[in-house]
């Protein structure tokens, strides 16, 4: 039993977790070159922001130590192609940029080409390692706030393999595993792509949690049945006011939660929070593909031509949310107050963790 | 267009739709034989509960029309005899039994076998009508409660194609389309087997009906989004303080529908309810193969040997359904009492509609 991860960097080696043939095939592949790194992430062999962004750093440091560059600033040339080239391979995601940028920054202080290697290699796995550091933090809160609760409800997959490890949501059930703390989760299978079922069970299987699978319409029945004292789910996006965007179904369990009153937590790093989004009205859902909803392994499971409305995320207001669980500590409503307070005083200089 | 039946009855030929190819194939299929009408219910070529019963009851008709017996003692013996085949096709459908009973009630009014035959057909044809009128009867009441209403919610398929005509949540749409009124009605796919998708979809098509496919988990986004008006659900038992039991994912619509301050309808035949259970608290829920969540098509999508919790109803409680809609009339809440007293009106001799 051990704790899934889907990055390993050793020996100068990447090796990722495929999550496109899980959880039938475990397979660990090794990415040597940059077009290696742009098809695992374009092909969502690796998945969730943190693990995206962390791939690509990687991605970006092993192309720079192939280059043999007359120059200091031919080299900082390949390099800045090498981002632009990465940064295509899922345009939306903000972490794959956010991660490029940052080694684009930590390599201007380099003074020779073989510093400026080594920087890239330093900066990649400082990110992956602050990443597994922030969501064990998150796993430490979450694990205080669900103090003598034991069966608790998920959604999607915010867990270990979207991650450097331990993930968000699911931090706790992994860190609990770790320090023989008993859960019993239940994950909803989270249609329409079923990361629920092919991952969230997979991943807790691995870590020896007791995890029990169920479709997302038994929520409301087995929250009763079951006797569920919280649930806790990811986030894509949170507000200034707390309003929280999350996969497609979140916003049915936070609904749920107020009519069985139990804790609804969202567990999110502060990287999460769009303070320039005042509140969820201005967060533009996604609709993607009716063939995700008709289709299952390409086979139609309604009409041809059926109708369909696909959106991929739901925003949970934050009157629902009992508590926003960070890196930095827990937020408690009123968000509007608390969630300014808490970013205010950790992203001033020096006053980070 | 027009409104899909399950059941023909045309020169002595029972012919039915064949609900195991839906929807990819709309096939008619002859059933000749009482081994054939068996195979039909066994085989799920049937499905809902006033369906099967019709099925059956033609069944039992067909077969006693080839029995040459040497008496009407050994014409009723036969009969008998294939009524207990027949029960035992879906030993669980309750409607099934009352069908076969009321046929074997019928047939004792025969002096002749002669005229037993023609007593056996004819009973199947009035529980078939009368089927038929009760669910005319429900659509109309439910119009009356929708008007001004057009964008309604539904789940699982308590169709045309479970009962004789028009079914019971779906009535509306479909009377509503014969007589010019427009609904856009959203279906939830229904998950784990998907009578949302495959049925109730392609049902709506066929009359017309203006229908747009949603995972379960979306249903709380789109009451929102595509601000849904009213919830209308079929019931498969209904306890005597008007708590119901129906498809898994119907009391998440109801708790849905209370946070979002919409009707929330129950339609159903009084043979519906079961007074003899007091509340829903006495409804058993079956669970169901874990397959049906773990597997699609035969295929795994969650990982070999998963714990599952698959529970094939819930039990929405009294308090959330808005008014429950039957062939006899509308029933306000308070339900213990306005459900037995319409009962009450209705069941004594020569009150009945």
């Amino acid at each position: 039993m051990s704790i899934p991860l889907s990055i390993q960097w050793t020996d100068q080696q990447l090796v990722i977790l495929d999550q496109q043939k899980l959880p039938h095939i475990i397979e660990y592949i090794e990415l040597n070159t940059i077009e290696d790194v742009y098809d695992a992430i374009l092909k969502l062999k690796v998945r969730g922001a943190p693990a995206i962004g962390i791939t690509a750093a990687y991605g970006l440091a092993i192309a720079a130590q192939r280059h043999e560059p007359e120059s200091l600033e031919a080299f900082h040339h390949y390099v800045r192609k090498d981002a632009s080239y990465l940064a295509e391979s899922r345009p939306t995601a903000v972490n794959l940029v956010w991660a490029l940028e940052r080694l684009l920054a930590a390599v201007q202080q380099a003074k020779t080409v073989e510093e400026a290697k080594a920087l890239l290699i330093d900066e990649a796995v400082k990110i992956h390692q602050e990443d597994e550091e922030s969501c064990r933090s998150i796993g430490d809160y979450a694990l205080s706030l669900l103090e003598g609760q034991t069966r608790v409800m998920t959604i999607c997959n915010a867990g270990s393999i979207a991650t450097a490890k331990y993930g968000t949501a699911l931090a706790p059930f992994h860190l609990g595993s770790e320090r023989g703390k008993t859960f019993e989760v239940f994950a909803c299978e989270t249609r329409p792509v079923f990361q629920g079922s092919r991952l969230t069970v997979w991943e807790l299987q691995q870590s020896g949690v007791d995890v029990t699978l169920i479709t997302d319409s038994m929520a409301a029945h087995t929250i009763g049945a079951k006797e569920i004292e919280a649930i806790i789910v990811g986030a894509d996006r949170i507000a200034a006011n707390g309003d929280t965007a999350n996969k497609i179904g979140t916003l049915n369990l936070a609904l749920l939660a107020a009519a069985y009153q139990i804790p609804f937590y969202v567990a999110a790093p502060v990287s999460t929070f769009d303070l320039s989004i005042e509140n969820g009205k201005n967060i533009t859902i996604e609709e993607r593909h009716p063939d995700e909803i008709t289709h299952i392994g390409g086979e139609p499971i309604a009409p041809i031509g059926t109708k369909v409305f696909n959106p991929a995320f739901d925003v949970t207001p934050g009157h629902l949310i009992t508590a926003i669980i960070t890196e930095k500590g827990v937020i408690l409503p009123e968000y509007d107050k608390n969630i300014s307070s808490l970013l205010g005083a950790h992203t001033g200089k020096g006053e980070t963790k």
